[in-house]
């Protein structure tokens, strides 16, 4: 971490402050130059706070070199974390492909999707039980119905199921549940992420619609500070400035991006990043093309029924050949 | 709200849309064009879920010409909202000013700064004691004993005190607090804003860092549908592609078009917006020229103890000048 | 094409409206609504100045259904435009492998590049003549010198050469280049655009860093309204809030949608995009899987000489493996 | 300028860096750290390309700690430049305001509108003879005959004129133009900006639709560096995720931030950054309050000729009243 000093900065601020930083277990590099001096800190600035730093009276600038996230650091864990699921995983020899219903309906449909994604390849099941609507007068889900839904086809297929957290307070109906989706909206419910630190669940954890990739990573590092280590990060788009044929930009270079950075597998969701079925396709390709550990794709059973054709949703036939087109493209 | 069909949908196809829109309680208008037939629903359409529309198989585009928000729409509620906070308001002939620190730190300080904003204008003392840290490691907040430091204040100067909520299960605690914040982050944290619907609190509503004025206006309709209807909505800066001199950009013609869309009171904040406390002024006096219905600004009450001078705070000296140039220019 | 009209307008005026819509050769339907008047203009609403039409008094908004463009349009032109560089092509049976160095810097440079490139796959030499650079104190290229070490190094190797127009006054010295590139930062330098329209050289449309794939056609169209219908089109990363760990963000969905919106042909250049050489590999690979019709690629033949080896520059090696990788995702 | 050093650099790699950096007239200052090796350039870095040093091999970032623009620069040259316009200036102590049409439509309608404005207050007449469109079938513009017509307005009102430039080859039909503008698209035609570095003209240059500020006083010092200092900078609102209701933001922090940067002069232009006759008045006042050196409004004569009452331009009764608001507001 650097900090560049202001001009006319005294020699007795600048002892107070080498002082204040060796206090903190780090020790100083000291380069004067002509028009600005620059103080090097060195050694672990991981918890050094640096709004604190960069709001000293004397200091201009502060611009960190390494990075503030540490347990999802790949330099301190330069294995891959594997995230096991029951008898599958994220982030291993597996490609992880979770699919299903954006909202559980019904028994029935939850069921008869299961089946479905199951016979085309997937290795879990998704869908909302909680859901996040923009208006407060659209269908929230069925919640805990659901959660028993998603339960029951599991019992059917063997399919660990994946479904949204959007309150603590509801953790105790997720106890079953075997993988805790955290939403975009949620990513810096920093209250929520300590409480799933607590729990030993993996964390599936979507990006936030404008967060950039240092703030995803320390969003994790929320949760693994308190001891959940069980993380799986997904892409799904970013908000940008056009809008008009898909819904988000899905940002596949932070695939590799992130491979670099943290052990943690990344998986796609190229349903809600481009907001349209037939985009799906040739944007999971894609992210198998370039890396990615696994994608979450919505899959729907009743493309006749036409109010439940969701215009980012599968069918299973569609699904089906979205796997046949992803499998020679897996890296692993 | 008009529908655009696809091409090739039969007669059948439109009857039956024509039903289940009519099931809705709505009418409809159609016209039927050489390219393109085009469904219009006439009538309330706020409950319309648009992705639902949007998901039938026969509609290629849906959109909206009335906005989806009912109890914050001006249309249906044409006096300004005024909310009463204690002895004084926002929103009605008062323009408010909320100083204070960023983060409570001591009893001493808060009281300290509290006087100095009182004797400078402020109408209320705004302090944070719960503190969303995009890093785990950076400090969280005094927590409760924060907030008993804020009442001290307002026993000592009588000021109404703002302080954020991170997490509904914390409600106890703010039961004495006079207006419940709810931070940028948290915006679409439908959860605790239904829970704040449930209370009678005015609420300060901060627009996420990358919302749109409807889904600012939508977190604010989930709160009202609850009941509630004593919110002040926030301006504090949105994300843009150029941090290099402000940490956002402050979108002040927001401030206008909130006016035209809502009756709610809109102030803003001008020290998170920039990041920079030399900034504070010139646009704080930009915010009181387009109309804003009172500011929301942080003070710090020891410009010497080097490690509080947040970058963007200013001291009470410098609060009372900004206070001197916004005076003339508050449209009241 | 819809314009919805105010509350409050009189007969006389939609009758004046009416008029004027079937003066420029449309007809019209009218939807009298509850709430609001629709009028919808039907026929070709190409040439409608929007606008024109949303600044009329009466209007309160105006909603495109159709596409403004026309010539780039695929309803209009429904096989994919294969456009032909000596003796190989873009968007045809081959995929267009574009290669070459960021800036020409001598004779012997471009000529082993031009070789090394030809081995591993190129289709085509890439090289910079005339560099735009943000400061009028960089290296601002060779000029007229650079196209001549362009033209030597394709009489060695046959390579078609592609490089980049800054001034239509240039246009002169573009006369044996095969495929002139207008860059990110003229896309919409329409008065350079209207002369290219002139021409009949392929043209290389580069994405604007901010503009939306609507106004990417548009400059598409500016180029074919003067009857030059050799357009590629090239993706090469949008701005967007994150810059810490790639320039830009590259939007692969464009892919996609450009192909569903229009006949021309669409490349990818992962190197401008990432501004790193090691995201080359995976973002060429994902373009590919996802269906562009070619790459354009930044290799530099000197990666001891420490000043040339630009950060998104491939060595041939590398160059040559990422040729590999890319080769059995093609979906040709 | 500070360089970060990869690790396992040796130190005859770092030995031929320093020599480099010493032959570019510069001096170096280094400091080993347990985890980094930084190296700090000391003196003017200006004329360093950034890109450059950082495709260094052994170089793994690099950060400008001093600005890369230098004659646009306020530390070297503390004092506001003032543009002279005839009898008028910007940037001195008259509040400039620039009034006029979009476009010229006819000698009468300029003619017309001159008047108007002068009597309100206005110091210069703003009128489009050529004009940028996105689509190449809209209204491109009088061209010479509309420049014809500002000079006759112009002559009969002794007010100066500013019209926008899109080709470096019609200079010589702007010859009699006080004052040249440089629109949002073409804020980085480098071509066009050398050449209007070689007149003497005083220039307005606009901000493109997604520059950043130190982009955009980069291209002033295109200009500059040429020998023209004669700039004003206008702030014309940028591209963000919300288009809904605005066309643009106005990044009216970008004021006082320009301020402190540079000494040329930073107008406002409501008109096209909100894209709302309606939001044209508060934005305009909100512009004065924080330090703008003047405007840059859309006024037409003729709002009862439907078809020319553009959506963000004032009638010239509602542009008295602006004004009338503004004039109290200015701080000068």
């Amino acid at each position: 971490m650097i900090a560049v000093l202001k001009n006319g900065t005294s020699q007795k601020q600048i002892d107070s402050l080498i002082n204040w930083i060796e206090s903190q277990g780090l020790s100083v590099h000291l380069s004067a130059g002509e028009y600005q001096t620059i103080v090097g800190l060195i050694g672990d600035t991981t918890k050094i706070d640096e709004d604190l730093l960069r709001s000293l009276d004397i200091v201009e600038t502060v611009k960190r070199i390494s990075e503030p996230f540490k347990s999802a650091n790949r330099k301190f864990h330069p294995d891959n974390t594997v995230v096991k699921v029951e008898d599958t995983s994220v982030g291993g020899n597996i490609f992880a492909v979770m699919a299903g219903p954006c909202s559980v309906e019904s028994r029935q449909q939850v069921v008869e999707i299961a089946k479905a994604v199951k016979a085309a390849g997937a290795t879990m099941l998704r869908g909302g039980a909680f859901k996040p609507r923009t208006s407060p007068y659209d269908f929230q889900g069925l919640k805990a119905e659901g959660i028993e839904y998603l339960l029951e086809a599991k019992k059917v297929t063997g399919l660990p199921i994946v479904t949204e957290i959007m309150n603590a307070a509801h953790l105790p109906m997720f106890e079953e549940v075997d993988v805790i989706q955290v939403g975009a909206r949620n990513m810096q419910n920093f209250e929520l992420l300590k409480e799933l630190g607590r729990t030993k669940k993996p964390i599936l954890l979507k990006r936030g619609l404008s967060s950039t990739i240092k703030e995803w990573l320390m969003s994790a590092e929320y949760i693994m500070a308190g001891g959940n280590e069980n993380i799986i990060l997904c892409e799904r788009g970013i908000r940008s400035f056009d809008s008009q044929y898909t819904r988000n930009v899905l940002d596949l270079s932070a695939i590799p991006v992130l491979h670099e950075l943290t052990h943690l597998p990344v998986i796609v969701d190229p349903s809600h990043a481009t907001g349209a079925s037939r985009l799906v396709k040739p944007m999971a390709m894609a992210a198998a093309a370039c890396g990615a550990d696994g994608l979450m794709i919505e899959v729907h059973n009743n493309p006749k029924a036409a109010l439940c054709d969701g215009p980012q949703s599968l069918t299973p036939e569609q699904f089906a050949d979205v796997m046949g087109a992803v499998k020679p493209l897996i890296l692993k």
